[in-house]
C-alpha cells in the first residue's frame, strides 16, 4: 500500500480568516530518505483542527505561521516505513506533528506517541487519545477544576474536544450542559454523550433555554467558540466560576478585532476567572491524561465519534468544512489503510 | 463639637451611570440612641470610594443597593460616642460602614476595626490602612502573585489603590508601570511613589508610550479601569500574564452594556488569566495586609496621600469628582475633629 510518490498539502497563500480548499495546494514529491538516526513514517490518518485556522494565519499565534509553499502541519497516525535506528523497528505505530502528506522523514525525538497497546484502533490517537482528548482532560480538570455537583457548559459539544470534556464531566460526578448547534447535535450530546441537558445555540429560544438549564448558575464553562456563545453563557456565571478559554471557533476572524460585551464586570461581580491555555505547554500531563481516557474507553464510560475523510485530496476543503459545522465527531483523513 | 443633630446623605434616587450632586439629599435627624450592647460612633472622616457607583446601581453586584431614602454606604473613621459595651468604652477608635451621616448606631460587631496604634493619623485606615491598601495588598500579592523582575503595570496609579499597588510591586522587586491622565499625575507616579515609568492615558502618544513601557511584556496587570485604557494594555501581555480586575472606573455605564474588543485570543495566546475579586471576601487576609502596610508607612517605604474635603455638605458631589479625575490621592470628607 506504499505510494510511489509522495502527496503533500501546501500552504498556497495565507488565508483570510478559516482557510478555504483553494488556500491549499496538492503536489507530488519523491519520497524521501530517512538519514542517520532518523525514520520514515508512512501517514495513515490526517487530523483536521479547528487550531489549523490558527496555525496557518500570520497574526500571533502560540506557534509560528506554516509557511507559504510548506506542507500544512498537522498530527498524523501511521506506522514507521523505514528506519535508520534500531530503537524504532519498521512497523512501529506512531503519531507526530508529520503533517498533511503520505510520507514524513522524521528525528525520533519528533515522534509524539509510540503506540503500544494493539487493542484500540490507530484513528483514536488522533482524537480521543490524541490532543483533543487530552485537551479535554487537561483543560477540564487542571483548568476548570469542578467539584461534585457544580455544573460545567462546554461549547461546540458535540464535537471532538466537546464531547470529550462532557463526559469526564458526567465521570467527575458534575452536571454537564452543551451548547451546540442543530437538533441533531444537541441530541447527540444528550443520547450519545450523556450530557444532563443541550441547547442548540442556532434555535430562536437559546437565550431562554440556556437560562434554564443553567439556572444555578455555571461553575464552569469550557469556552471552545468565544462569541455570542460565550457571551451568553457569561451571564449565568456563579459565584467563583471559571471560564476556560480552549477555542474562538465562532470568530472568523480576528482582523479586523472582533468586539464583544466588556467581561470585566461579570469577572469582578462574580469573583470569576477567565484562563486560557494552550496544551503543547502541558506534555509532562499528556501520558497520564492518556491513560485515563484509554481506561475510560475501555470500561466503555467514554465514547467518542469519527468524522472519517476517504483521500488526500478532501483535505484541502476539510478544515472550511469544520467550520461549516459539517462533521460529526473528530474529523480525520484517512490516506492508507494499516499494513 | 459633637453635632445636636445627626446630619445624614441620604440616596434620594437611583442613579444612571456615575451618581451626581443631586442623587443625594442632606437631612438633619436626631441623634439616635444605642440599644443594649451597642455603641454609638462619631464620624470623623467618611470615605469616598469609586466603589460607591456600584453600591448605588440597581445593576446586580455583589452587594444589596443602597435602598432609594437610605443613608449612602460609606467606610467611616470615628470613635465611639456613647457604649453600652463594656468592651468598648467611650473614645475609642474605630472603623466601620457607618454611613455618610455624622452619627451612627452599631452593634459591636459591625466595628471593621478597632484602632489600637496611636503614632498614625486616623484618616490613614480609611486610605492606605483602609480597604483601599488592603485590596491593593490582597489583589497584587495573591492574585497578581508577581515575581521580582516581573512588571507590574497598574490603571489609576495616582489613586489611592493604584498608588500603593504600584509601590508594594516595587517592595517585592517588580518594574512598576502607571497609567493615570495627565502630565502632573504622571510625574507624581514617578517623583512621589517611585513608580518606574508613568504613561497619561490623555497624552496622543499614549499607545507609543507604553509600547515603550512595556517592551518586555506585561506579567501583571492590576485593571482599576476596564475601557480603552485596558485594550491597549492587553496587547502587550506577556506569556502568562495576570490580569486582576479591581474595578471599572473608565466606564460610565453598564446599561447599555459597554462592549469593547474581545479578549479570548489575547487570553489564549499569551496563556494568560483575568480573575476579579471583591475584597469583602477575604477578611482573613486584612489583619496582616494593615500590619504589612502600616510598617512601611512607619519605616518610610510607603507613601500615600490624601485628598480631604471639610464638611458634609461637600459629600454628594464628591464621588462624581473621582471620576472627573479631580481628587490627588485617597479622597475623604471631614466631618469632625478628633476630641
Amino acid at each position: 500500500m506504499t505510494s510511489p510518490v509522495n502527496r503533500q498539502i501546501l500552504l498556497a497563500r495565507r488565508p483570510s480568516g478559516i482557510p478555504q480548499a483553494g488556500d491549499f495546494e496538492l503536489v507530488s514529491r519523491p519520497v524521501p530518505e530517512p538519514g542517520p538516526a532518523q525514520v520514515l513514517v508512512r501517514n495513515a490518518f490526517l487530523s483536521v483542527e479547528p487550531a489549523m485556522r490558527g496555525w496557518v494565519s500570520a497574526v500571533p499565534n502560540y506557534s509560528e505561521p506554516v509557511p507559504i509553499g510548506g506542507v500544512m502541519r498537522s498530527f498524523t497516525a501511521g506506522w514507521i516505513h523505514r528506519s535508520n535506528h534500531p530503537d524504532y523497528p519498521v512497523g512501529t505505530r506512531v503519531t507526530g506533528l508529520f503533517g498533511w502528506q503520505d510520507f514524513a522523514v522524521a528525528d525520533v525525538s519528533a515522534i509524539e506517541q509510540v503506540i503500544t497497546d494493539n487493542d484500540l484502533p490507530l484513528s483514536t490517537y488522533l482524537g480521543v487519545l490524541g490532543i483533543n482528548g487530552v485537551t479535554a482532560h487537561y483543560g477540564l480538570r487542571e483548568m476548570g477544576r469542578p467539584l461534585p455537583g457544580e455544573t460545567v457548559v462546554v461549547s461546540t459539544a458535540a464535537g471532538a474536544v466537546g464531547s470529550c470534556v462532557g463526559q469526564i464531566a458526567r465521570l467527575m460526578g458534575c452536571r454537564a450542559v452543551g451548547i451546540a448547534g442543530g437538533a441533531e447535535k444537541t441530541r447527540q450530546c444528550v443520547e450519545q454523550f450523556g450530557f444532563d441537558a443541550a441547547v442548540d445555540y442556532k434555535a430562536a429560544d437559546f437565550s431562554d433555554r440556556l437560562a434554564e438549564a443553567c439556572a444555578g448558575g455555571v461553575h464552569v464553562y469550557f469556552d471552545n467558540t468565544a462569541g455570542p456563545i460565550s457571551d451568553a453563557v457569561m451571564r449565568h456565571l456563579a459565584n467563583r466560576a471559571r471560564v476556560v478559554v480552549c477555542g474562538t471557533a465562532s470568530l472568523s476572524s480576528w482582523d479586523p478585532w472582533p468586539q464583544g460585551p466588556r467581561v470585566e464586570r461579570h469577572l469582578l461581580v462574580k469573583r470569576a476567572s477567565m484562563a486560557g491555555f494552550v496544551i503543547f505547554d502541558h506534555a509532562e500531563h499528556h501520558p497520564q491524561a492518556r491513560r485515563d481516557l484509554a481506561q475510560w474507553i475501555r470500561e466503555g464510560r467514554l465514547v467518542y465519534q469519527e468524522d472519517v475523510l476517504d483521500g488526500m485530496e478532501q483535505a484541502p476543503d476539510a478544515i472550511a468544512g469544520l467550520y461549516r459545522g459539517e462533521n460529526r465527531g473528530k474529523r480525520l483523513i484517512r490516506i492508507a489503510n494499516a499494513p
